[in-house]
């Protein structure tokens, strides 16, 4: 395994402690839990905080997305593991101003287990806790049980939009509510092309034949929906736009915002090509491409593969979208 | 090769196109010439226009770096190839407002040879063209021959210097004589771990063997000054930063400005434990961190490895590197 590591046992303390080093302008860890990372600005009264959480391995997500305009208290899992309920119980502390916390997390079994037990915990210290859970991964269940879905990169234009939302000083009901109408008008799809490796086992942690990829994939390489022959960046980006087009309601004249984000190994030029493709598939079908965003947004340690997220967006989710936002993973100027 | 190209023939103009669509609020296509990226604001009258260039494949390096009090325009080779004496031509043309241009470009053979037939011909048609050639590789050539280390990613911070003195309305002869000092005062070592494929030949292009890695590598895969056994995440950082100190006058008290880069297939979490050692290695000796950037800033296709960027501050270069610039592959707000 040619990787950058010391024990794995203390990677994610190792990341975090670099992550904060690097950002101090605009983040900094909570003194009541390690495994907490507050933004510049988190708890500020009178003002929903916005927190959320989930495994390591992902970045910039989750932490990359703690900042003013976006995400206030983010909670450190395992490499690939939820965090736990004490971290999202002390986030939620941090974040909560008065006026509340909206815990926007992605549908996995730990988060949601976790998410809920802390927000139990925290209502009994009076804290008003509202969640919204993303389920934007099509391939991973049926349209008409979207409520089975995963939660992929969908999660960062949530995160967007809930924090814009919370910076307007709307009120808890309100970021839940505009946060919920953000994931359910979004879609994400993912293609592997080659696996990822945890440093603690040393072996990719599944399996894709050389000249094969896997439509459909899961950001810890949960199966998808077919294993096809490998295609030229063109077919796999048609592929992906008409799995989206397919589980979406978009017309002519919609205006969406568009993000694609390498699994972690993938070169960025080939996301660019990957891009040119699919804005061009959305321009014949005359829908127009309000913002894109295109990097490594959210990964997968050292997987190849890509992923496309669709948002289809109103007016109130486009000037939200657009609203100013400063956090390591993502700079909006307003 | 598990990637996502259609055909290699066409990749950079794929990745040229898909790059101005993503990121059409910042930089447009040249109309004169399709491997010229130009900055919103590239051609001002009365500011110093600053050009670069160079091969693909290193995103967001080169074009990545193109926007306003960054770089004006970008001349775009083919993958690890320099761009035509046409490209610098074109983008000093676009790039002069009548105050000159300043080519802040590294030090590669092709690159040298193009960048100084296009400041001839530019040069017939009344353009003041300056250059400035970056040499910041320690491991390219002894100190005693600085003038043949190849120039790496301490070009990023020269451009940033370099755009922000020109947006101060500086001279020609100042904005070259501070991109100068920028560079003099700007160190880099990389670490290699894995090769990069190029999609037209799709085989490594050079050999790392496993349990192994190349101390000093080239951008391209050009040999180090070592093949070393494979070490923990903290002995490389120990052993970068000790390259760049040894070939440095840093001392307590001092401020630098650090940027660590992923060369493409790095997970990201690895280079924030990498970063996190060097920032307590530099903090040991009494110098200070102005400024760090951590990320996929000048890769290598999807070449596994880290580099590492050093430049001593004085209070000019702390404040030109804290000045505002809003490129796609770096946002500082000022």
């Amino acid at each position: 395994m040619q990787r950058l590591f010391n024990d794995p046992d203390d990677i994610v303390d190792e990341t975090v402690s670099g992550f904060v080093r690097a950002h101090a302008d605009l983040v900094s860890l909570s003194s009541a839990n390690p495994r907490v990372v507050l933004a510049r600005g988190c708890g500020e009264t009178d003002r929903v905080g916005v927190v959320t959480g989930g495994g390591s391995g992902h970045e910039p997500a989750f932490v990359g997305y703690a900042g003013p305009g976006m995400v206030d208290a983010v909670a450190v899992g395992e490499l690939f593991s939820s965090p736990t309920a004490k971290a999202f119980l002390e986030a939620m502390r941090a974040a909560d101003g008065g006026a509340g916390v909206a815990v926007l997390y992605g549908n996995y079994a730990g988060d949601n287990m976790n998410v809920k037990m802390a927000a139990r915990m925290a209502a009994k210290e009076g804290i008003a806790v509202r969640t919204v859970v993303a389920n934007d991964d099509v391939c991973s269940a049926p349209a008409e049980e979207r409520a089975k879905r995963r939660g992929v990169a969908g999660e960062i234009l949530m995160w967007k939009v809930g924090g814009a939302k919370a910076a307007t000083g709307a009120s808890l009901a309100e970021v839940q509510a505009t946060a919920q109408k953000a994931i359910d008008a979004t879609r994400s799809v993912g293609v592997g092309l080659a696996p990822c490796t945890l440093p603690a086992n040393g072996k990719p942690n599944f399996d894709i034949p050389a000249g094969k990829m896997e439509v459909g994939i899961g950001h810890h390489g949960e199966p998808g929906t077919e294993v096809a022959d490998l295609e030229s960046a063109d077919a796999v980006a048609d592929r992906m736009l008409q799995i989206v087009l397919d589980d979406h309601d978009l017309a002519s004249g919609d205006r969406v915002c568009v993000l694609l984000s390498g699994l972690g190994a993938t070169p960025i030029n080939e996301l660019y090509v990957v891009y040119d493709r699919i804005a061009v598939g959305l321009e014949d079908k005359g829908i127009s491409i309000h913002r894109p965003f295109v990097g490594n947004y959210f990964t997968s340690l050292d997987m190849m593969g890509v992923t496309l997220t669709v948002m289809k967006l109103d007016d109130e989710l486009a000037a939200l979208i657009d609203a100013p936002a400063t956090a390591p993973g993502m700079t909006v100027q307003g």
